[in-house]
């Protein structure tokens, strides 16, 4: 294409509205343009980006055996009221009236409508598994829309759906699609981790594993194994079993000591001179309404999710000053685990400190040499907590935790029966026996894509796309349009790559060459071939955008190595 | 793919809800499902359609240098608001707010968004002209959805628009257009007519073409000369002069006589024993809220959208019968065109006729022998009516007028500067003026392509594919999946094929041959190779779908006949 008909504006400054990387890119090499918040116009660049995206991700899921479909975005309001999900799906779910005031959802997933579909065309198991999925625009009213195309409130998601005849089956649609999505990601080239990651708020039972794309921008923490594969999410990450070797053998009686407006931990460990580990921090929490405490070390977090789970409550949250004054006897900052009337869950890491330093449950002083078991009650004791840098990994014996920030690229879920059994998607068995479909979820964020595979391929001056989702593979640049040799043999390489199959933007523009340069990197095609000055010995620039520098090449190897580089298939 | 896997739910029986062919076979084949009225889900036959009839939309939009990008279904009201669409548009328009309670519209055409693009990107003639364009969803509430994908709420458009400098450029894209969709429309194998059509409610100045898939059930009637190539819808289509070869040459006087009750053109016909174009119908109009009468033939229908042109007006309607009857002295059915207080519009065949039969503007009399010219003014004369069935071309000497029924599937229309000038889309030309950009709108119902081509390609038991739009080329049908033979040979047949980049649909089901066979009729895939009894001497039945016959063939036959009737390139 002649860069004089394409129509990418760029920015010179870097937009105000953009707080990352990869948006300020994107605006800035005129991919995509604002229209509201988090509502985006792909241009010219952007769509032709997106399209190979959709085109690797519709490939592999083909391949997988999963059919393509589509669904629509305008979904009835009784399907949504079935699944119990119109009410608890809350202001993300955009809701209107038609002329005839009924009401419908604007699709944020399409849960319901496959299940309703499903269940009207299968009935029996000889029609099972099935996984459909579709490529489509989904719509979330988002509380904070941001980064660009990382958090929209319309955008383009892979759903895929399976329905399965029993759990084994399910099993291996699943992991048919897990090998699937690595598959994409890697043809993506993305720097990505599959984790575990907690079934959450989506509901269903069973496993579930997010794509992380590395990235610091990323609204995730993950936790993998220095060693072994391990990988999960920060809500859904364990560590393995580790004492604090301890030197102080002395088995002191508990001792109340004064410690006037001292409530922080950060207070204690300044105060004392002692280290936040030595520190038992205690929590109150309402859970469904009633209140328990937790207790934790003061160098860890609890993690609302797993108290979640182990008292399979519906609702976790921190109790509010009044109630845990009420329960505790002590305003903030002074509670503590000795003589408690309610539940006290003690986390794993508590169980292996010999003693430590808490709240007196009495304003103003605090205890030490505090023992579990004998000083308070080891009745519930678990993995209530974040795991942190350098725990033990829980899979392995040689590994410690790292730490990395991720961006949820996609997701694989067993959904079980919570749909199939609200919708009654049933099926005959072998023996016409009436049984529940079971469900797997499987979402990519197509759109969202583009921002992490930007946010990982860029360097100051723009961005760096891989050569397999690139908008151009080569972009032609005369150095003068004016001239006339130049020129000729621009329009040759350039006539010459497209008859190879090779996309190639050809830079016409009269504009300096420091403009075209500028555009060039910022927009990021792989190759770059500049034809100046050296023309006249039948020579041309290679630079290839990952690299800094151009190499002085024959026109004739300069298309060769093109043609090895873009490795068309 | 084979059979067993494919989600194809096919039907026996004709759904109730469907109305035409088209919609009954492409629910019976498994191609679409309704979720709500004007709602559909596309199946993964009807997916494969779709993707196709876009992608040969893709190819020659690419290929007449409009752009590909892709704008968003939310869009803010504000900007609808500006072109003054926000209220005129009306139910059609579906309406939403956000979470922060901001107005929204769910874009049925993106005028307003491409053009607020544009004005901020563009600003000089040197980034002019450009044609932008996406294939994308659209939502309209439909008053009456009906017949499918054929008028739907959730539909798929291409929509381009284009942006030039003046009226000329604009006409270089326009006829651009109109080239590309003729080769998108030929490609698909439609029979289509490109007519003329009227600027009507859109807005905007100038030339207008729609591209009308001629099927009976169309809603819409063209009409089209016999010798050359005119073609317009009804609102927009002319006739050439005619007159009546009259041999009654009697110059009476006006006579007027009783017809008590006789108030309808046909009372009259059968009353007085004459035919309709004997009688000058009085039709009293409002326009814009004022009175007016039309005058045409008794055989004639006015044609509102040539008064409002000829009156200039925004709104022409027939004027209830209280205003009638003030204006003419008379009841419904007595109007006539003498002595009328209010301006009389003639129709132009009315003035070729010596006299007639018209109402009295007295309760039960008409008079006879009333002369254009002599008995009422031909002040205002000029052409008021649609045509009719062959009525003479007027653009050649030979033809005269055919009608058909279309469907509309292409639309090409000169906007000119209505929403540049509202939205301030404006540019400095060559000499530093600031000018109002001049743009052209053009769009495809891709969607509504699925129902139009099936409507077009189906006999009794099924549809029947155009190869470059099927969802499968070939289907191979084993006639008995327990014969191991039949089954080897099936299977050899199908690898063969697919290694060629034939895309097989393998019917792998355990089914009775009746079914499998019915199925295939149903699904329309153009070529199916049966392998059945005479496999024992390496014969296979060959068929083509719009074929009635098999031709009992040898395989390695069969193989070429297919890969020379696919013919992918």
């Amino acid at each position: 294409m002649r860069q004089s008909n394409l129509f990418a504006p760029t920015l010179r400054e870097v937009p105000a509205e953009a707080e990352v990387i990869s948006h300020q890119l994107m605006l800035r090499a005129g991919y995509i343009r604002q229209l509201a918040a988090g509502v985006y116009t792909y241009l010219p660049l952007g769509v032709r980006v997106l399209r190979k995206v959709e085109q690797i991700v519709r490939e592999e899921m083909d391949r997988a055996g999963a059919q393509e479909i589509l669904m629509p975005s305008l979904q009835p309001a009784e399907l949504w009221k079935e699944s119990g999900r119109y009410e608890e799906y809350g202001a993300e779910l955009i809701r209107l009236h038609d002329r005839h005031d009924r009401e419908f959802a604007l699709g944020p997933t399409h849960e319901e409508v496959i299940t309703s579909l499903v269940r009207n065309e299968i009935s029996t198991y000889r029609r099972l598994p099935v996984t459909l999925y579709q490529i489509q625009t989904k719509f979330r009213d988002e509380r904070r829309p941001r980064f660009g195309l990382l958090r929209g409130r319309e955008f383009i998601m892979k759903d895929a759906y399976s329905f399965n005849t029993d759990w084994d089956s399910l099993n291996q649609s699943y992991w048919g699609m897990h090998e699937a999505y690595t598959k994409i990601f890697n043809r993506l080239e993305l720097n990505f981790r599959s984790v575990e990651a907690d079934a959450g708020v989506i509901g269903g039972e069973g496993d579930t594993h997010e794509f992380m794309a590395l990235a610091n921008i990323g609204e995730d923490i993950i936790a993998t194994c220095t060693c072994c594969s391990y990988a999960a999410n920060l809500e859904k990450a364990e560590s393995g079993p580790r004492t604090i070797s301890s030197t102080d053998t002395a088995v002191n009686d508990v001792e109340k000591f004064h410690t006037p407006n001292i409530r922080t931990i950060n207070e204690l460990m300044l105060s004392l001179q002692i280290e936040a580990h030595h520190i038992f921090k205690t929590l109150i929490y309402l859970v469904d309404g009633n209140a328990i405490a937790v207790l934790i070390r003061g160098d860890h977090e609890v993690n609302e999710v797993k108290l979640k789970h182990y008292l399979h409550a519906q609702q976790v949250k921190l109790a509010d000053s009044a109630t845990a004054e009420q329960v505790t006897g002590a305003p903030t900052g002074f509670a503590g685990p000795m003589g408690l009337a309610i539940p006290l869950l003690v986390d794993q890491a508590i169980v292996n400190t010999p003693h430590g330093i808490a709240g007196a449950n009495e304003e103003d002083y605090h205890v030490r040499y505090v023992r579990p078991g004998s000083d308070f009650p080891l009745e519930h004791v678990g993995d209530f907590r974040n795991v942190t840098e350098a725990d033990p990994c829980p899979r392995c014996d040689n590994g410690v935790l790292d730490f990395y920030r991720g961006i949820e690229v996609g997701h694989v879920f067993k959904l079980g029966t919570k749909y199939s059994e609200k919708l009654g998607a049933v099926y005959l068995d072998s023996t016409g026996k009436e049984q529940v479909m079971v469900m797997g979820c499987y979402g990519i964020g197509v759109s969202r894509l583009l921002s992490a595979i930007a946010e990982q391929n860029h360097d100051e001056h723009g961005l760096i796309w891989p050569s397999s989702l690139a908008p151009f593979h080569v972009h032609v640049i005369p150095v003068s349009v004016k001239d006339t040799q130049q020129m000729k043999i621009a329009e040759e390489i350039y006539q010459h790559l497209l008859r190879k199959g090779i996309e190639v933007l050809f830079d016409d523009r009269d504009e300096r060459p420091g403009v075209k340069f500028k555009d060039s990197d910022l927009m990021g095609i792989p190759i770059r071939i500049v034809i100046g000055k050296h023309a006249t010995q039948g020579n041309i620039e290679f630079k290839e955008r990952i690299n800094s520098e151009s190499i002085i090449m024959k026109i004739e190897d300069s298309l060769l190595r093109t043609l090895e580089l873009v490795n068309i298939n």
